[in-house]
């Protein structure tokens, strides 16, 4: 089983590294990371490099497409090469998925319309903006479509845990779910907006604006 | 600030990318994957490369070290080139950290003789056999030792939080973990031994028997 995960410059390294590293731990999957161009592709920051070792066109009947996201994504939901790569691999993959923006892209290529569907949660208006109703849940699922959507960031630990039940069996998730040691124990209880509103030491407004001004200096 | 996350050849990838997701995000923060070369490193199943973008020598006072583990970490439990830049780093480290079998190479150096510590739950002897008193916790602190260890793969991304209130404050922590989404909701309840043991749909020997299967094929 073949399961790719595209790259592109100022992608969000966890997005794709989280489901990859539930989904490599299976003996029957296979991953490869796959951008325009083989070779390094950096995050969207600059600090990290990761080898694209396919291209798009390398893979066009992948099983399982995982897409991640970051503001990368943004010159994607324009690239008809990307999309047009998306809406081909879908007509036979298992399972289309995202994580985080990779979810615009989705939506891009016309796969959500009319469509459930979640992204990072400062981008619901984005992803209506493809014609899909945005959700504020962690995945969301439409089996009988194929394609899942997960959250920001974290959530695609939690989406191929799911996936390699439905790939492979349940024991083989928890399995997976047990060599990673996925037993999580955040400190603080600030990982959804309605708990960063909720639970913010600070207050919400001073929360709020440390994110934004995090989010302009790392972009 | 500058944190460095070492690379060698079979790291495991969310080892070091959960912290580093975390870490990126505060601005006054710097972070950089380090190996004996620069250039690609691969992980343990061979999937993945990372960029090092610098080296052991070039970083020999970084202010935190994030140190991954995997599979590739035990020929470097014998390699003095990487356990003297360990001793000599974390003499004037603010924090000393590892993720995983990381903290196997922070015990060679000998820098946990006498203290409690972790490690992936498959590893304990390993830690023991290096003076430490392994322990199964998801994190373990010893501030006034400036030495923080965290159990397998996944727990580097609570330990990283911690670490941000640690550096900056807890505001800053909790924009990190907004920002990241991590409000995880894993499908199983499977990520520690006890867990594991108590939980697992086809038994507990039926999953330690595919994780001993799974282990194998991917190393």
């Amino acid at each position: 089983m073949q399961i790719v995960i595209p790259l592109f410059p100022k992608f969000t390294a966890l997005d794709g590294i989280g489901p990859y590293e539930v989904l490599q731990r299976i003996p029957s999957i296979d991953v490869t990371f796959i951008g325009h161009q083989r070779g390094e592709i950096r995050s969207e920051n600059g600090f990290l490099g990761i080898t694209a070792d396919g291209t798009f066109d390398d893979f066009p009947r992948p099983d399982v497409i995982v897409f991640p996201g970051g503001v990368g994504t943004r010159p994607l939901e324009h690239d008809d090469r990307v999309l047009d790569w998306v809406r081909g691999a879908h007509e036979t993959t298992t399972f289309t998925t995202s994580v985080c923006t990779g979810s615009l892209v989705l939506g891009a290529a016309g796969l959500l319309t009319g469509l459930t569907a979640t992204t990072h949660w400062s981008c619901y208006p984005e992803l209506e903006a493809h014609g899909a109703l945005p959700t504020a849940q962690r995945v969301v699922e439409h089996l009988d479509r194929r394609i899942i959507t997960a959250a920001g960031v974290s959530s695609g630990i939690d989406m191929a845990l799911r996936l390699v039940e439905l790939l492979v069996d349940r024991t083989a998730a928890e399995a997976a779910q047990w060599m990673i040691e996925y037993d999580p124990q955040p400190p603080f209880q600030c990982g959804s907006t309605a708990n960063a509103t909720a639970n913010a030491s600070a207050g919400g407004d001073a929360l709020t604006q440390r994110v934004i001004e995090y989010a302009q200096l790392r972009q």
